[in-house]
């Protein structure tokens, strides 16, 4: 990729009228270059069984092409037609007995051998159809990619032979490993083995779970393998994943395994959604940036993000250009919204487009159109950044999962501990990698920062312990270590095997209760909040061992115990924290991490300015500074660099405008 | 009719004992005069299949009739009987795949071949043997009646044969107009249409419930024609119609279009529940009374109104006769309780009726027994009393669903709006007729006030264009004009079609925010209100081009739109109102409109004081007076009135007490 | 009996690794006498069907035979096998037509023949195998057994066939005692009668459950008549009830007749769990001890209650020992603590026992440890206590399952009532039994107390009536004795049949509203709060006949009304309470009867000290000081007095500690 994608998802095919020159002649004046689209209409390409008609296809790509917009083609796999749920209604899939209508999108037993047949079918013949049109850069197969719940007999049968084989056919190591004594859950045949629709065993459920995230794996891996069939050699496949949906993207996707599903992938595709007007923070660009470029330490795309999208969406003037900047800042090298022309129909009428439902200018293409231009201009300045980051969050599905079977809190999960520490990375503007526990490099990082690893081998915790023997600094909330990676607890003293590095153990956890728990920071500690110190949801009560305590819980019966602790261990430290604290508290633990471990520059500016580094194709040192806030801001002197939009040597005091970007670059390149 | 008829639904077959005779006594001493029995015990009178025992009803028809108390006879199909289900399981409705179990009435499947046979036996067996009887006045077919949600094989092969006629078989006209190609959910052949249990499309999903609708108007044709072969001259057929159930009525009727239903009926008929003791206001007795009359644009029947009720709303002191004087005020002939005594099994124990489980006499009854005494005086003044209104509010069944599917705030629909609107010309004393897009005759009002009309064909905008061209007023609420009449999203400029006479277009359309957006009204408009200016849910915002504007909204991003604007187009005015603002604000835009359009009497009392005029059947201009409070209220001077409750001249500062009602008619009859 | 039982529930099955030494050694450590084993684990002693493995219960007994530690086994049928669910899918609990999947325990249907066959079995071999092993000191039936709400094919025939027996055959008496010609629900003909799974009819429904109580009762007397065939003569059987669950044990048991289901056990065996730090107030096990000790008045087995259980219980330090102490003045003979060991897989892993996951010694431990070793010595002091209340509380499962079909309230049921009855007795420090309306010996007592006896035959209420003319004083909450034995609600005036000894009746009741209704006491009478005098929920307009007034409503519109009166009869009197009033108003009430009956000690300490007494099998008369709070509290001269702890004579100004104990005895024995 030489320059910096800047488009849109196309849905010809749903237009009320046919406006493909207008659209094509408002994209070009909005220099868009790049369209998506296809994934949606597979009924459209064949409406009934072996009958094909890629004319509509054909005719968006040629006009794309003649204009001089690549076109992304996506398999039309995620929604099924009519015709198909007709006659194969078993493809339908089955969720605890239940087998889901025909309606909605994203509704298939993904390992139905029907669907299988018909899918790659309807692939094979669309590829070979427009695989050689020059307008194609790139594929994305399916589309945000789920087992959607499946429960079907043959996702059982698969379950029951997985296990088999995890367990070498040993059904007693089985039975004792999952701890099915419970409850009279003993499985000791294979044949008797019951259906998961009903278990309450966790450490089945969560295994279950495992399991149903392979089968995401596995089908991306099946489509891109026949996809890499046709596709050209300067053509791409990607995939468009999602993330924990709390009407925006929130936290890692609990459904799909991120780093072993892309693993054949040629670029790492995804959906970035977020809150906005008053409520833009940018964290969620960058949080889904940093997880999605950490997969293979290179830029991403942005297959979806939001336009207008809905009412409580419609960005103020000013943040949909923040917003693309802040992508690429994170190291995307294509923004294409979602979508271009609103729908008239169906579903998602209200999710708003560029356009509105008259598909003529307005606010909200008027601003795209001016990012679109500058972007032309500094391009080649943007693409392919080089980043680096000093800090990597350490990630687990299979924590997220099992504290789902095991929840600390009624109303937070997994994510939520992960948004507590992520936000007060961002807001000190500290670049993190994201990694899990199966793909992280500790050596690269000088800092490990461990959301609740509550399901976790042996083996990664030792790798931890060594890599803090060896000079790292990790963070570790509370109950990680607890469970093996078959959720069973562990029999040692907790936290266990970290207690190693951490240099302190606990017996007892408790909730807060009535008398109000707060945290008591240590007077020489670095935690200076003296607000914001109220527990909720999970206390620890640690005893130190060789551990230094930051913070003690304060709370008349629980008052001796530690509730965040600091220890040295060999050439490196352990932070451990007992509790939920508020970002408040974090963020003090994190500004003492980071003087130790010379993460940041003290003189930078502070959230909500965010400021980004990175290093460009020319060697190029840039700094973004990206103003969250409606109100103008001053930031350090840029005499030495150069504003990439004016070309002009900064100033002393040089002001960004509410919503504002400014990119400077060093006056001189690298060596 | 020629007199106000005034009684109780009476379920003789209910009574632990005979009381019949009791019973009868009681109620002519209350000077009730009118029962509605039978139309909830089919298993009563037909015990086993073809086996007929109509000897309870006999003996109350005799001794109704012999003590002078006219019957209505409901016929007995919306409650099915034990053995009907157990010999034919197949008729209890389908509601997304699932068949409800027998129990509750209302769980039939209307369209049920097997339903509609037995259903229409017991009818002819029970019309045959009682039509002669000379207590019975009329005939309720069915009750309540409602599609129940039916959407079995038989009623989605109506549908599909109901869009296949529609759309004269063509399949790609169809597909265009719901926009199936979004999702994959085209329809290529009529064979593939899925059920509609699972689908996603709202333009499919409003045209189904559409469909149900007609399935209930068809229901009830089907009935009264059956009826009418027995009735006899004098005798007349009704049907019980309810409305939006927010546990009282509460607006418009989701699955009837009562327009359409009422067509065959002689009179229409309906049941008024409504919130009572300290939280009674009129409201619901006067919008349900104005929608059911201008149905038929006359007198209509209240088959079901509460007495005790439930515990919350056992009224206070005054309040069933204030309630009484309330329906006869806005056009009704008959008050019938719900109901004489309190059932002492099953589901309704605690929803009681005039007497008590010890059938005593007690303070509900003895207040309904002096209404009863004083109606039987003035019986004649009341009845089939003429009213007219200048102002009719549009209301729309497609609309209402089509906001269902496409909800602008998460916790009010379309009803919310409706009232929002009727609410304040109910408490400025400005008589309103209710229709629908189908039926309203513009030329007969003054001022029309449309709520929402979201899904509407250009005909009926054109309409209202002519009207306005032509001098008629029109207040539209936002997201009118938005969809056409299958729910699509017009692709020219909003408020489609009707921007050409509200002189006013918007492109994009938020939600209020975090900021807190309120309304600014202009210094020269019509809003004098300076509180509750807050907005919630939805704020389009407009961009006037020959409007004036009434009032910007108040919001640090979005200021420099308007709300509410104004336009004076031909000979009429448009005004059109962006949001939802609160009750205050609209009560300043009607009395605006009052008085360019001269609706009221500025001296006219306010409420909590309710002003209703008519015209009886002698020529004399009756005015209403109902105290909606627990304070007496001061009237003008009645000195050219007569009170027809004392047949004397009224006075200076008549006095009204507390839920007191007041009624004057004019000294001299007019000619 | 003849020593206090003091251990855990033991699942030696469920260890990650074998540590029953270890185990024991530490039980002896801390001197637990009993445990309770093999209740759940099933699939572990009958791998497949009809092979059979006791080995590990050998294995066990003779451990703990050895260590002295005597075993209570349980059945194991609580909890089903993978392979009688894979061979008999049927025997899966069917409710509302949907059958549970294999999973849980408690899921299957408890009248499938396949069920009981394969039951049977299991208890069979298992007891010949173990019956003379000399550990065992008892055994469990089955546990916490309910009917699972089972509504299969053949319970609805056991229920028809149940019906038709108890009328006799007599359908129309049984249609109108139901009412059912209700809504067409008339049953003529056996064979029509449709699944309960439907029924809108409470009367119906009630009948139904209290007919699914009598299958609990069933199913526990043929599983002790099958363990009878087997017992050795020193052996006992008992079963562990529990109570309706609302995160603790709350209130009387919805599903079960514990008074009934008790009938055929040796001793009656409950699980008791309550909140805890600083929500710990002893009530629970105050009332659950009452009620299970009334069953059969004497001694009770507490087999399970909390050690750690969840995070938010775990117990202060302290409050361990004053729970047990707390169980053993109620009149428990065992304490079992459930359970030993946390569990390290499946379900309940937060449900922490003594150990925690890491079977260490911890703070919970050790004081389990320091309480045995009391118990240890003052053992023959505590056990078998005889114990004596001039109170009873009447309660119902026929009224609470009735009240659920008929609710008072939007957030309260039955248990409300009776637990705002039962917390002042208990906060007044006046002892209680607790009976059901066909156990109760009115004689027995001096009060009667009787939350909402809203479904109850005359011959009870005839009886209380007989109770009161002889000198018995009742104190009636709101609803009783309104409706029959059938949920009929009776013709008479209310509240029916007690109007004559309560002296007072009503015709109307409502909410309060809006305007905000309080409780006005009268002057002269007992109530003397002045606080905690609004009232929710439900007002019977009281009109007193002979009855003086104790307090009225305090309401604009029912200020002439009534809320709590009380009346002489013959000898008696009756206090009724028309309302739910604060627990404040009814501490003063109980305080007046209290006084009028010399329940209390004026000088008794009050809460939160609580004071227990009882007669001990040496003759003493023991009174228990329990401090419920969390500081140290003064009791009165205990100088004639010796302390059982200490065995030294009592001081003036004894101090308690903070969640402290102190027992003192009688110097000299009674004679």
């Amino acid at each position: 990729m030489d320059k910096i994608l800047y488009g849109t998802a196309y849905y010809y095919e749903y237009l009320p009228t046919d406006r493909l020159a207008k659209d094509i002649e408002m994209m070009k004046k909005a220099h868009l270059n790049i369209v998506r689209i296809g994934e949606s209409t597979w009924g459209t390409y064949e409406k009934q069984s072996g009958v094909f008609d890629f004319s509509p296809l054909d005719k968006v790509l040629d006009a794309m092409g003649k204009a001089g917009i690549s076109v992304i083609v996506g398999t039309p796999t995620y929604a099924i037609p009519t015709w198909l749920a007709r006659e194969h209604p078993e493809i339908m899939v089955q969720q605890k007995e239940e087998r889901l209508p025909y309606g909605a999108r994203q509704i298939m037993d993904i390992t139905s051998p029907a669907y299988l047949f018909y899918g790659e079918r309807i692939i094979r013949k669309m590829l070979e159809h427009i695989n050689e049109h020059p307008a194609i850069i790139g594929y994305q197969v399916d589309n945000e990619t789920k087992s959607y719940g499946t429960s079907s007999s043959n996702v059982q049968a698969g379950f029951v032979k997985y296990i088999k084989k995890e367990f070498n056919n040993d059904i007693e190591k089985f039975n004792r490993e999952f701890g099915l004594d419970y409850w009279s859950n003993r499985i000791n045949s294979w044949e008797d083995f019951p259906s998961m629709d009903g278990t309450i065993n966790g450490s089945l459920g969560t295994e279950f779970a495992k399991y149903q995230r392979q089968l995401v794996t596995d089908y991306l891996k099946w489509q891109v393998n026949i996809v890499n069939e046709y596709k050209k050699s300067k053509q791409f496949v990607t995939h468009n994943f999602d993330f924990e949906w709390r009407d925006y993207s929130y936290g890692i996707q609990p459904d799909v395994n991120h780093f072993d599903a892309a693993e054949t992938l040629d670029f790492v595709g995804t959906d970035i959604y977020h809150p906005s007007q008053s409520k833009l923070t940018g964290t969620e660009i960058s949080f889904a940036g940093d997880l999605i470029r950490s997969i293979k330490h290179k830029s991403y795309l942005v297959l979806e993000t939001q336009a207008q999208a809905f009412k409580d969406r419609v960005p103020y003037p000013g943040q949909l250009r923040l917003s693309a900047y802040s992508h690429i800042a994170s190291g995307a090298n294509m923004i294409e919204y979602w979508h271009w022309h609103s729908t008239h129909n169906s579903f998602e009428t209200y999710w708003k487009g560029i356009l509105n439902h008259d598909s003529q200018s307005n606010p909200i293409y008027e601003e795209i159109q001016k990012t679109g231009s500058e972007l032309e201009n500094i391009s080649s300045s943007l693409v392919n950044l080089n980043i680096h980051a000093d800090v990597c969050i350490l990630v687990s599905n299979q924590s997220l999962t099992a504290i789902n079977w095991f929840p600390f809190s009624e109303n937070k999960n997994y994510n939520d501990i992960f948004r507590r520490l992520y936000d007060p990375f961002y807001k000190l503007n500290i670049r993190t990698d994201i990694s899990d526990e199966n793909h992280i490099k500790p050596s690269d990082y000088k800092l490990i920062v461990v959301p609740s690893l509550y399901s976790v081998s042996d083996k990664v915790l030792e790798k931890l312990n060594d890599y803090v023997e060896n000079g790292g600094h990790v963070i570790y909330m509370f109950k990680s270590g607890f469970t093996d990676e078959h959720v069973k607890v562990r029999t040692s003293i907790q936290p266990a095997i970290i207690e190693k590095t951490a240099g302190v153990h606990y017996e007892l956890f408790v909730t807060p209760d009535d008398l109000d728990a707060k945290l008591k920071p240590s007077l020489e500690g670095p935690i200076s909040s003296d607000d914001n110190l109220h527990l909720d949801d999970w206390m620890e009560l640690l005893i130190p061992d060789s551990a230094k305590t930051l913070a003690n819980y304060d709370h008349p019966v629980w008052k001796k115990y530690a509730a965040i602790t600091e220890n040295n261990y060999g050439k490196g430290q352990v932070v451990y924290i007992g509790c939920l604290p508020s970002e408040n508290v974090i963020n003090d633990l994190i500004k003492d991490q980071a003087e130790q471990l010379h993460l940041t520059n003290k003189n930078s500016p502070k959230y909500p300015i965010v400021v980004k580094t990175a290093k460009n194709i020319k060697n190029e040192n840039l700094t973004f500074y990206l103003n969250y806030s409606d109100k103008k801001q001053i930031l350090p002197s840029q005499i030495s660099k150069v504003d990439i939009f004016t070309n002009q040597v900064g100033k002393n005091f040089e002001s960004i405008p509410p919503w504002g970007v400014k990119i400077f670059k060093n006056k001189e390149k690298e060596v």
